[in-house]
């Protein structure tokens, strides 16, 4: 124990500390996630299953446990549920017959786009919670020292898809007038417009 | 809209990075935190309100609920468990005969103690997780960002009592050999300790 960078103290006081904090910060960003997505009828690990399906652009139901930290067997069976909804497909993929592959549909894509179109009809406390950092420093926190822990925690792969993810949402969103509107592409010859995402 | 620091869409890819973030951050906290008590008994709100009733030196059920983030009947019908099992007493106080206060017993300190001197009976996967920032920066991360979002989203009284139970904390335990031990006073003539606390 001598050797080791930390008395076990320090460590133990520090630990406890960041499980607390961390116990505080969920449940009022749980509260919040959930009045905001209640009026589309999912819950949170619904919602999050079909934001992983579509930014990994399909994803086995591993992938989907993994990056949307839950038991492969909620994964599985909140899946089925979206795929009973419309919302997903289950597939099995040429080069991996033992892996199911869940997509989102088009009506899977079309909600999750409503839903963030939506996204300010309810209070986002953790949002609000951060304005005065924003003011302050003209943008908002990074928490590049959390960033790091749960990267050391949940590896290279597990950030890589969050990034991409909301790399991705940068692009699925233009802003009119301040109001959220997800981006479409100019209209065909035909009048019809083409799927976006 | 238009005069608010800043832009919907930026906003709410901030917001929904750290419902995310918080969410993986919880789920390996909450994991750890179940398995280094599961040997004593508790769930971690039970835990949590002994740690509360203890650093506050007795508290009122919505205190309890309000400090430790959890609904009122929550707070209240595990308090009640807690009471049945002889770690906490529930009274009326002199001075404010409306409010309940529950207050730990001698064996709700004791149990306290043994907990945090099994601590590292079990994994802390954030503990190891913050290590290599440790041994970068000579010290753990303080957060100073996101405490401070969650002292706006939680206020004052919350960080204090916070604080206050983990400054409480340092003064309970000794280090002998790289082991954490409860800090007992000198023995007394008729060789008897006192509680400590």
């Amino acid at each position: 124990m001598a050797e080791q960078p930390y008395t076990p103290k320090e460590a133990m006081i520090y630990s406890q500390r960041i499980a607390q904090l961390s116990k505080a910060l969920w449940k009022s960003v749980e509260k919040d996630w959930q009045q905001w997505i209640k009026p589309f009828g999912l819950n949170i690990n619904e919602h999050h299953i079909l934001w992983i399906a579509c930014h990994l652009e399909g994803a086995t139901i591993s992938e989907v446990a993994k990056f949307g930290v839950m038991h492969v067997s909620t994964a599985f069976n909140f899946s089925k549920k979206l795929e009973e909804r419309g919302y997903l497909s289950f597939s099995k993929r040429e080069d991996d017959k033992r892996s199911t592959y869940v997509e989102v549909t088009p009506e899977g894509e079309a909600l999750l786009l409503q839903i963030n179109e939506h996204y300010y009809d309810s209070r986002h406390t953790f949002l609000e919670g951060s304005l005065p950092l924003k003011k302050l420093y003209g943008r908002f926190p990074e928490f590049i020292e959390l960033m790091a822990v749960i990267r050391n925690i949940y590896g290279e792969d597990f950030m890589e898809i969050f990034e991409k993810g909301f790399k991705n949402m940068e692009g699925m969103f233009e802003e009119t007038d301040g109001k959220l509107t997800p981006k479409r592409p100019p209209a065909t010859e035909d009048g019809e417009t083409e799927e976006v995402l």
